[in-house]
């Protein structure tokens, strides 16, 4: 492993992996995009990000349509769709170097578990959680709108020990800050998820039921008070699963997206694309494991279901079936 | 009052005050419509109701567009939206017989008690529920899908005691017995109400926030789940109040609509032609009574927020603003 200057890998290089990734790759670090309906682009004009924060940014970075022809990368960052992990496993063993760190850049519960038995036991394994306002504007085009942290957890490969793991989420940590990303190093990756959880089981979710950004959502009473139920039970969905959420998160998140600019959550993007929801990662695998605790969470069980059914409606009508299943 | 041949005026001919119209002036009732937007259309052509059950029907029944033009009558059925019963108490107090009986052939709870304070002392007030498939299709023109039965209760007025209520619920059941219709005289309307629910709370609901018909909501493992969730805490929300409904009630109406013929329920009617939905009597007031009892309804109480938004977008976006206000 290199750790003077780490080969950082990114998976899946949608506007979240495609963002990390020229970030990264601007603050002089060793970056390689795996990619693959935007390759030709990305090949041809280089990856664009227009950001509100950062300003208009455009970088020629070292571009694959086959993981096979990368580099040996030391850290791999993966933007995918959890609705597609089972399928990256094979590419990331390929990409990784050993004992490299995968960083699962996602949403929701369950994906590490779901992807650790499909990676080879020598590769860290860590979740990403990002608190970031970006999303695709056309081939090898992502804006970002606002914020841009990452929190990140260990959870689990060789590290033999807690300080071991916590230094490697460090190190993690570390990159970011280089390229000028907050983002902390979290103890407890499951706490971190749940904390995230917070945002997307309403925003994601009613984006979708109502067709809403997030400005109006917080503009109407009714929606404000729904966001709330939902923020409320996710914390208790968390606590029974014991995880104390810190005093007050959900109220910080509220007012945080009441000073969001106006967006339109992933899963929103996802519904209009006619791409299957990533409803197990953010409600089945919450609602089971509450469950499993003895609590039921019956305001986001309702919106599971409804988002269940939109997404098996979606899938049904017509189009080329995805090449992946939500569930 | 005529007892041998009662008069019976309808107040706000569409589809449920049309049908029920149509079905006693065809067995002999004198019948008179009061009609707003389609009184020249039955004018010139007559009430047409094409019925799977009764089959195609026509009959030129007296229209009025002006309550002041209409005779006395001894029966009031007001079929209009529970949005707008507060405009429409002058006009019934226009058209009633001393002693008429107002039935308020409409959904939800609290709609006599919003009514009543406007209506003179000398009336009696009914509620009809009913369970019937019914659409109108154009001017003067209904589609009767399935179905037909209508559940009367007394609500309040002139009766001195519950023998004298009886008898006066089971005079309008023998009314609509006498035009071929299934009626039940229901000693307790509140009662009634909260069954028609049952039904009314999951499908009108569901089918705005999933724009879907009952055949799909009734197909898809989710969406019944979350039907069956939604009856359970009508159910529930009765007994906080005091109405035990009967065993397997709840069931009965699933397996009905398992069998009915696929049907877009009245509240979606309303949303895709920009009508305000008609949230306070079937979701609002029956959350408030069952909160008031001690009794939480988390996923009626989901529902009714996404829906109160989305009330809200569509009265916000453009179109002319209607004549009554949705809550």
């Amino acid at each position: 492993m290199n750790t003077s200057n780490p080969r950082i890998g990114v998976i899946g290089t949608g506007a979240i992996g495609g963002f990390y990734g020229l970030m990264l790759a601007r603050a002089g670090f060793e970056v390689h995009l795996l990619l693959r309906s935007e390759f030709e682009a990305v090949q041809r004009n280089g990856l664009q990000v227009d950001s509100a924060v950062h300003g208009s940014m455009q970088m020629n970075i070292a571009a694959y349509a086959d993981a096979a022809d990368m580099p040996a990368c030391d850290w791999l960052l993966v933007g995918a769709k959890t609705t597609s992990n089972a399928e990256l496993a094979p590419l990331i063993a390929t990409v990784a170097a050993p004992q490299a760190k995968v960083v699962l850049l996602q949403n929701g519960l369950g994906v590490e578990e779901q992807l650790r038995p499909l990676l080879p036991d020598h590769l860290h394994l860590l979740g990403g959680l990002c608190f970031i306002c970006v999303n695709r504007e056309a081939p090898g085009v992502i804006r970002h709108q606002s914020l841009g942290a990452v929190n990140l957890g260990y959870h689990s490969g060789p590290a033999v020990d807690q300080a071991q793991r916590q230094a490697i989420v460090e190190a993690g940590a570390a990159l970011f800050h280089a390229a000028g990303i907050d983002s902390q190093a979290m103890t407890d990756l499951a706490q971190a998820r749940w904390q995230k959880l917070v945002w997307n089981v309403p925003y994601n979710g009613l984006s979708v039921l109502l067709r809403a950004s997030t400005t109006p959502l917080m503009a109407d009473t009714d929606s404000r008070a729904l966001i709330q139920a939902l923020m409320a039970e996710v914390v208790q969905g968390a606590r029974a699963c014991g995880h104390e959420l810190p005093q007050g998160y959900a109220e910080h998140l509220f007012a945080v997206t009441q000073k969001m600019p106006d967006y339109w959550p992933s899963m929103y993007h996802d519904f209009t694309q006619q791409r299957p929801l990533e409803l197990a990662a953010i409600y089945a695998e919450p609602l089971a494991r509450a469950q499993a605790a003895g609590c039921e969470l019956p305001k986001i069980q309702a919106l599971y279901q409804a988002l269940a059914f939109i997404d098996r409606q979606v899938a049904s009508r017509g189009k080329p079936a995805p090449t992946t299943t939500p569930l």
